[in-house]
């Protein structure tokens, strides 16, 4: 792990092989970080969160107890995510889980909504506001967030009338 | 008070007994906060605001001169208040102020214009951005945010066609 | 040069007279920023940046690498910029350059994709997300944004119907 003498790991953390914790990040005992991942600055990390290998979180995302992310996940910069879907300052509260499937892409400055499943390589728009599920591969922008066409697993678009599961043939490897 | 040891306190603040201030947060001197407030990571109190007892302000949060926070508010991860409704780089501005009413609920990545007043117990919702006054219960959302409904104190939702002073019947205290 | 003692300046970064960087901001070498520009609470500075004279910039902002203010631009606290149009956290990818032209002022919160040329003396309102160029002198809002009007170098606004090169009526000096 490699760690800026700014940032603030709390003892019980678990950060894995090849991490990066850059300036002024923050993470909670009992977090549960994998290996390659990268923390931004000013990133929080909140106890009992998970993250899987190869994750990246751009600067100033908070990843709230209750919030999920497999690996080879991409948070964008200023992207939020929440726990509470009526939250009040004083009074019970139910903590609501999100997840957030292997390879997808939450834009820069998103907002998912708390009791979102966000499906493998799906890719969220930059400044869209998640509501609803996003079907693995779905593209999704706009406020609320619309399905508006589908992603291969290296981010070519396709439209939304085509298959999400055919072969991208933009892809190299794809092509035959 | 409780403070983080990387939490910035200006000489002058003042800061009510119960109130924690979190990692890399700064409070300003001459700004004034109550009693058992939560001010999360990164946070920034600007000179001469007034925040009431029992405030939540989640991470990474500003509140710019102008801002007025009453007691119970809760604001979300990177919510964003603003103090000038045409801002330039050079030359002269006039600060204009903003209004949270006591328990309103501002959700996370929320924008607020300046000049608005948000009313008791309101609820604006996570990515709304807010360019009109909010009515005290109301639920607001979508960019821009428009009324969509009531909540009670506790966060229960009501339909927009219903009174908004009519008892809550998922609370408890309020069922006969 | 005023910094704050938290403020992280690394080796061969070029900060011009008169500039501050404020608390916790990071600004990374090769980073070059003119003169009398403010550098706020938490902003992030990517290497190979350039920013103009004049220039402010809000808390909690992130500048990649591939952006590049003009001299004059005002951005507001956690506006968020981008460099990659489809990011994945494996794979290679592109940088894509984006210009903030003279006096420009880019909105609070406001989320802009990578590619677009905001044009000089425009305004970007709070919490609008920017897929297209902005012309000079527009004002836009809204996701996505949409040219909604004018506006002059000291920020009043005219009607999408008058003419972007109008001398403002507004402006003392513009009155004959």
């Amino acid at each position: 792990m490699t760690r800026h003498e700014t940032a603030l790991i709390d003892a019980g953390a678990q950060i894995g092989e090849g991490t990066s914790v850059w300036h002024h990040a923050h993470v909670r005992s009992t977090a549960w970080i994998g290996e390659r991942c990268t923390i931004g600055q000013g990133v929080y990390i909140d106890e009992h969160v998970c993250i899987g290998d190869d994750v990246k979180i751009q600067n100033h995302v908070s990843i709230y107890r209750g919030v999920t992310l497999e690996k080879e996940v991409f948070v964008g910069p200023n992207a939020t995510f929440t726990n509470d879907i009526a939250p009040r300052s004083l009074g019970p509260w139910e903590r609501i889980p999100t997840f957030v499937r292997r390879g997808a892409s939450i834009g820069a400055n998103a907002t998912v909504i708390c009791g979102i499943e966000i499906g493998e390589y799906a890719m969220v728009g930059a400044g869209a506001v998640v509501t609803h599920d996003v079907p693995a591969f779905g593209l999704v922008y706009g406020n609320p967030a619309r399905l508006v066409g589908w992603v291969c697993r290296s981010g070519h678009r396709r439209p939304l009338a085509q298959s999400r599961t055919s072969i991208c043939d933009q892809c190299p490897g794809d092509r035959r």
